[in-house]
């Protein structure tokens, strides 16, 4: 048995046990990978895997292994793993179905730690035979897989995703990791995210589950330091109890949508990833005592995720001040913070007299505060800088609507640096075309979460709110 | 008393007046413009305004007034509007506040027939008297405004949108107009649709309503030849029972919110464009009996009016056929289709047989038909043209994740002539990045609407069918 060293820092949980930690970090950051399918036609998933290792930036040594090729993009290659002197940790493993046992079988012989089966054709197909045989020869091996895409990990460049990079973009680092039972479904919101600005530390795609699991992934992410929130795609649990009591002890958010929950639903998952989907019901009973937030639909998902990227309120209220250049938005603000269940904030006298001292006569001010549609940016920073002082406000919604052309650019700055000043969480609503798209981007990578109407950015409050007070319950309890 | 032509095709409706009809016509039609208040700072309203007339294609006379400038934007200007010696259809008044009494009695004594006013400083400050004034001097002339953005109209390129163009896009020409209270708002609709890709016919801006109202130009719209889908934001009626029966009165598909809905929200609209909010009740009892599709915000509004460019639905019915390549997606469609009370289609038995005989074993011809990752093109058309025949399906939701490389791009061009040839409405499923949203706008600009998540998909899909009962159920009820 190897010597496990754990990593600092880390809490020991209930459900925490270190050899699975360890095991699973061969994962995310193997020093040495071989890709067991590796081949020189472009079109084919065994290049893209093998090229990705190149392109991400991946630090480690990356070995082909084909018996039909000399090299593969430029690389010597192998005909088989044994061939390869020197140590495997992670196993990618792409090649026909039929020949993954044999692939399997000979991984376990060389002694690597961690095996990604990339291949289709077992258990979502009827093949649940195949998946046996697996089982049978791994040995000691952590298999992911098979069915899924894989691994992406921002920061040590792991991507066994087997989309080219121009179809499908990689998001930048950030906090978020995404466990996804759909590699498809992952594959498409990592693009969209890469095209948003929102930043991921990990994704996983679980596919058929044969050894590890979203439990086991919970855990991992739980403990992983690169990691603040999470976010879940499920389309049925493998252990429905159990995930219960992970989802229960996690910390840090998860936000979640399990598919599948009306009948129709839950035959296409059969057939799509072989799981019972189970009973919604049970599921949305399941997240709410287990302080998971559920989303309605995947969008949702990354609409709540990015929210946390912002200081979590304190205390039990709920009180939200809006800010806006247009009054339109502002109503349509007020409306969705009540529809929430949130509370329109009281401004502060002081606050009131702070304000009404440095805008003009025509703005009211009031929440919704309406700046008006000729608000520049030193108007937003006189009213930010009171605001972000009240004790009466938890939360700040600001509206800015680019379109007119006294918002100058450098509003952006001001905001930023107002939101590196503030305790309070700060999020953005702003809609519009190219020029608007733009400074969304500035905000998000900034770490300010931006919502293109006021009933997501209200939603997204909602869910961050929800968090903190199921905390706070939680250890009310405890005690 | 000018003889009126009234246009052809026009079917003469309860409050259809040919005067009101073809006065409102000065608005989007005029053959001369005089703008007062035109200016020579870039900056000003005044100059983007008067620019506007001439980046927008504008093929009639356009003239700049202003008693300080000899020229503004290369053109001749004049003193004030008596000055200019031809006839003005449409006058567009930017000067401040306190000189558009003087701007509008000058005006009505020129013949104008229909005057924007776009200067605020009115009732939305409190300043009811200087309506009244404008009231009193402005003749027979229609006015819009005060407190306005003013107009858009696509086909004749009438702008009056005081936004510069690189901040605020202008929406290529579609079947959608956009009638909304608030200018800001409409401003960021109107360039968040430049960027999707989504057509406007007209865009209105009908802030303080002194005189031109909600129901003037939906009574407009509703003969405009150019409109097939009206989009309504209101913060409040200004006369809710005769709202009640225009709304009942129009054919053509309407897409409401009505803002202010809370308490918080109704004090916000209050300040904002003086019109008491109502209660929320009322209005969601109001649309529900006119056959007004409430959306719940902003982005919902045109995701249910690009549904219409799909031809309706036949019958009471709503069985809805899902095609996928990726099987997350389509477990949540299944799942958003029950949860909108629409039905998951059964495929007739020669369907099933068409498509198993040309699709590889491992699809499970079903639904969600999921054509699994490896889907290509070909396999998308076989399973298509077999769909579009079965009448056991009153529409189509095709997803499709571009993120794969076996999807090539002509997929677009095959699913375009495909939905040319199909009386069933279709409407197409994707996310992602760059790559995907290269194809959405393709699709979009042929006038196949694209949803990003499989819930907005299938609300759209939700507010098609209710429209077309309405209808079915409004016929029932007169024979």
């Amino acid at each position: 048995m190897q010597k496990i060293s754990l990593p600092r820092n880390v809490v020991m949980f209930k459900y925490y046990s270190p050899l699975l930690y360890s095991m699973l970090d061969y994962f995310f950051r193997p020093s040495s990978v071989a890709v067991i399918g590796a081949s020189r036609n472009p079109k084919k998933f065994g290049y893209i895997v093998f090229q990705n290792f190149f392109e991400s930036g991946f630090n480690g040594n990356v070995w082909p292994v084909n018996p039909n090729a000399e090299t593969v993009y430029g690389e010597r290659c192998y005909p088989n793993i044994m061939a390869i002197n020197e140590k495997v940790d992670l196993a990618v493993i792409v090649v026909p179905g039929e020949k993954v046992v044999e692939a399997v079988a000979n991984c376990a012989e060389k002694g690597v730690k961690a095996c990604i089966i990339l291949s289709a054709g077992f258990a979502e197909t009827g093949n649940t035979q195949g998946e046996e045989e697996v089982m049978k020869v791994k040995g000691n091996m952590r298999i992911l897989g098979p069915n899924v895409i894989g691994i992406y990990d921002s920061y040590s460049c792991v991507d066994t995703i087997f989309n080219t990079r121009y179809r499908q973009g990689r998001p930048k680092r950030g906090t978020i990791s995404f466990i996804s039972q759909s590699g498809a479904l992952g594959a498409a919101l990592m693009d969209w995210c890469s095209l948003s600005g929102i930043g991921l530390a990990k994704f996983i795609s679980i596919g058929n589950r044969l050894d590890c699991d979203e439990i086991d992934f919970l855990t991992y992410l739980e403990h992983d330091r690169n990691t603040e929130i999470i976010v879940l795609y499920l389309e049925g649990a493998k252990n429905g109890r159990l995930l219960f009591e992970k989802l229960r002890e996690i910390r840090k958010p998860v936000i979640a949508i399990k598919s599948g929950t009306t009948e129709a639903g839950q035959s296409a998952a059969m057939s799509h990833t072989g799981s019972m989907a189970g009973q919604s019901m049970i599921y949305s009973g399941m997240f709410k005592q287990s302080g998971v937030i559920e989303a309605a639909d995947p969008e949702e998902m990354f609409d709540f995720a990015k929210v946390f990227s912002q200081p979590l309120p304190i205390g039990n209220r709920s009180r939200i001040q809006i800010i806006t250049n247009g009054g339109g938005f502002g109503v349509l603000a007020a409306d969705a913070i009540i529809h929430n269940g949130l509370e329109i904030a009281a401004l502060d006298k002081k606050t009131i007299d702070k304000i009404a001292n440095t805008v003009p006569k025509h703005v009211n001010v009031s929440n919704p505060l309406d700046l008006t549609g000729d608000a520049d940016k030193l108007r937003y920073k006189a009213a930010l800088e009171a605001i972000v002082e009240d004790d009466n406000i938890d939360a700040i919604m600001v509206i800015i609507l680019f379109q007119v052309s006294v918002v100058e650019s450098d509003i952006v700055n001001i905001i930023i640096d107002i939101n590196k000043r503030c305790r309070k969480p700060l999020i953005i609503c702003s809609t519009g075309g190219e020029f608007a798209e733009l400074h969304r981007r500035l905000f998000e990578q900034a770490g300010i979460p931006v919502y293109s109407s006021p009933m997501r950015a209200a939603k997204a409050l909602k869910a961050l709110f929800n968090h903190v007070k199921y905390q706070i319950t939680k250890i009310k309890n405890k005690t």
